[in-house]
């Protein structure tokens, strides 16, 4: 009894939410029905309604069809509607005029070949990948409309009164949709597009700052504050990542808005779509970066203090890269020519500079295990209590490892679990024994020994191996940065930003 | 005049490429031009007309927005119109019902203030995502009906007479969709999301196989087949990274199917959305794979042969364990309880054992340039006849690199260029000096001088640290193929896969 409240407070949540997200929602709401409202109007209203007849029902279908939530979207549809249906009305015509003086039979047979030729012939089209990005709507109506006239001329002989009507109504709808798109609270594809390309910058920086906090933290952090980078990280990537189809459908609608900026007669929104893909090139560097927090083998925090400041020091310089990018991406100007500033080149060198002065750290440990002895002394006890922390951490995490992927490695419980004395072909051949009686709960079981065995081989890795990636990952953002620069430069060029204006952003 | 029947040409290509494809695209279109023809004959032949009158068309508009490519799309898109017709149409007698008696301007009003609060109401609506993903197309199917009726009602008095005949053919068109595309070739979603699972699978394991060769050829390649090969790496992780969006739809309209195996009441499509997902992230260390191919850095060919093949026995037996795992889904069965085999670990106990017996390799050189000499002698030779071959190729290539990010380093260039005794500041300043002149073209050039800066500063890292990062990703990827084969696994159990049958398997 107590859940049915609970389950409609969490509807009208979301449907609360849905709304704050992006307020111009509800304006959306609004305007689609003011539109039907005026379109039914036409309708209620005795003196119009003579005019048109029964047709006005095709202006609530259009309005109801076509209004979209952004000015572009909404001229796509209706311009596709218009030319769909004028094309196809004109052939539809052109064939009646062709077989009117027939017989009815021939009629018939005819009507039907042109509705089956005509019909697997569009359908066909729409899978060509051009036609299917702008033009699968009025395709669509092409033979709706195509359908409608050929076979209803069949039997109703004002088939052109009728269509006159219907293409009036129709206008009709068309116009009070693009009426209330552009005129009223108008919401464009484009600047959706831009200010996201903006946004996409900013959360790759704050992604790579978060990684790299947390990659130099001291301790391992509380389950909530990890959670919360945990989230900032993700969060600033994944919209990069998955923006490909809202980016290319943005574009698409915005090639259709009627706006330009005093200078380019064409806006370039596809070259949005070329930085976007580059932003992706970009994130999966980031993503690599977040892989070395995750990765079962890890450097010790001791060791990975070391470097510090100048992994820290270069990470901020790519951030400050990535947000000058994104600041004038926002204010629609040049970026500024200082943006590779000595101070990148001097934290490279830092960072260099630092691995070459530890240079033990990338030697191997000797070959027999015991992992980090091999390595400068001073850090060995710290090391050690790492994994005695490590060990008890994993002792209570132990029954919810298996599913998260998230779960920092409790590597000394593997350990001492099948010890050094189990054999890996002892455990096969029990695998195999109990194969037999293979129940799937138990196979899991097995497959979750097998893995960790794998992970636990792994362990004997170098250590500064992981660093070393983490690292050379940081110098590849770098180098990757510059195909950045370059597409936003290029995009500013085409765009005609303003040129960079030293008084004003040097505030 | 040359030109058009080259355009034609190109445009028939085009068409004859999109059915050899994918070949049940032209069957599909066939069904579309069948279908309509049917439902055509309905309206011309006379008997039946008489039945049915005018709303005939409704049964061909039914057809030509419901049938879809595949059975669950089509299924999706029935139900939906039929629930949202029929529910609409409950609501809208309802309200005729309540204002029946009513004078005419209150009715008006009622009707129009109806239309706006359901017209706003569904539109809000279609935000949310669960509705948005599901019901879409039925929401404004039902937006759609409603508005019709209560509109017309105002009117014509033979609503009811109305209603019921559209609802009539609309039900023969739905009929007439589901019968063509559940007994004519039926193309199923389902099969299409477990194939592409499938071949997802298989193209990382090739993607992977052909970046550790490519990484370990002796020479560079000639630019044809290195493009190859690009290819081949590109478009195994290319499908896997982008497959977010039409996994989830291609499991909407599967789980619309109704498909049963044996053994499962509901199969687990889901699920497959999971498994795209983990193969996604696995995916992204396939990219970082790659991009150390791509990288600015690099570690000269000769000291990457020394690890060259521990390294590709380490890659084979990831690929063999894809190609497993791709086999099970393909046959829908489990996977070898030894999927995790020995020459697993072996492999990963090789490259291990390669890398300590090589410590010199991760020291840094010294810190003022002279970048192989602090390494095994052996290889100097080697490595300085490398680098002149880069400065040949660089040079031969320099108009080429600015636009193409996949061009290899043309560093000895680079370094020739500017010299040791350009000094950075000096680059600055005669930045700010020609910054003034500020044409775009020249911005273009100053860029390109320093992004080649950083780059060069970054060249005198330790040679080494590439190859860490190459290493460090495969042996991460080893961690994450854990995650892989526990969905694949999940995904059998819950999908009631075979047991893993040996004797069958082990041809």
């Amino acid at each position: 009894v107590l859940e049915l409240p609970k389950k409609i407070k969490k509807i009208l949540d979301n449907l609360w939410k849905v709304g704050k997200d992006d307020p111009r929602r509800v304006k959306h709401a609004l305007k689609v029905g003011v539109s039907l409202t005026l379109v039914s109007l036409l309708y209620l209203m005795e003196p119009l309604f003579k005019g048109i007849g029964n047709s006005a029902i095709w202006a609530v279908m259009t309005v109801v069809v076509v209004l979209e939530f952004s000015v572009g979207a909404t001229l796509c549809k209706g311009l596709n509607r218009g030319l769909g249906t004028l094309i196809a009305g004109s052939l539809a015509f052109f064939i009646e005029f062709v077989v009117n003086d027939s017989g009815k039979v021939f009629r018939a047979v005819f009507i039907g070949a042109s509705v089956f030729i005509v019909g697997a012939l569009i359908t066909y089209l729409r899978f060509i990948p051009y036609i299917k990005k702008n033009y699968d709507y009025g395709m669509l109506i092409f033979l709706l409309t195509f359908n409608l006239i050929t076979v209803s001329s069949y039997r109703v002989d004002t088939v052109i009164k009728i269509a006159h009507e219907r293409f009036y109504t129709i206008a009709m709808g068309v116009g009070i949709c693009l009426l209330m798109s552009l005129l009223v609270f108008p919401i464009w594809s484009g600047e959706d597009l831009h200010k996201s390309t903006a946004a996409k910058l900013q959360g790759l920086s704050s992604s790579i700052e978060a990684c790299v906090n947390e990659y130099f933290e001291e301790e391992e952090k509380e389950n909530e504050t990890s959670d919360l980078s945990e989230d900032t990280i993700y969060n600033g990537y994944k919209t990069v990542l998955d923006s490909k189809s809202t980016d290319e459908a943005l574009a698409m609608y915005a090639s259709w808005e009627p706006r330009h900026t005093r200078h380019c007669h064409r806006y370039p929104w596809k070259h949005y779509v070329k930085v976007g893909s580059v932003l992706r090139q970009f994130g999966y560097t980031v993503v690599a970066l977040h892989g070395c927090l995750k990765t079962e083998i890890q450097t010790p925090r001791p060791l990975r203090g070391l470097f510090k400041d100048p992994c820290v020091r270069l990470a901020g310089e790519i951030c400050k890269v990535l947000s000058e990018l994104a600041a004038s991406i926002r204010n629609r100007r040049h970026c500024s020519p200082e943006i590779l500033s000595d101070s990148l080149q001097v934290a490279l060198q830092d960072l260099n500079i630092a691995i070459k002065s530890q240079p033990k750290l990338f030697l191997g440990s000797d070959q027999n295990g015991s992992v980090s002895q091999g390595n400068s002394g001073r850090h060995t006890t710290n090391v050690s209590q790492n994994i005695n922390k490590a060990t008890n951490d994993a002792a209570s995490q132990q029954s919810g490892t298996r599913l998260d992927p998230n779960t920092g490695t409790p590597r000394g419980e593997r350990m001492s679990r099948f010890g050094p004395n189990v054999s890996f072909s002892r455990l096969r051949a029990d695998t195999l024994e109990r194969r037999s009686a293979a129940a799937t709960s138990e196979r899991k079981i097995l497959r979750q020994q097998l893995s960790m065995i794998v992970v636990m081989t792994s362990l004997e890795f170098s250590e500064a191996l992981p660093f070393a990636a983490f690292a050379s990952i940081l110098v590849e953002m770098v180098a990757r940065l510059d195909n950045v620069i370059e597409e936003v430069e290029e995009l500013g060029t085409i765009a005609c930003f303003k040129e960079y204006d030293n008084s004003v952003d040097k505030k």
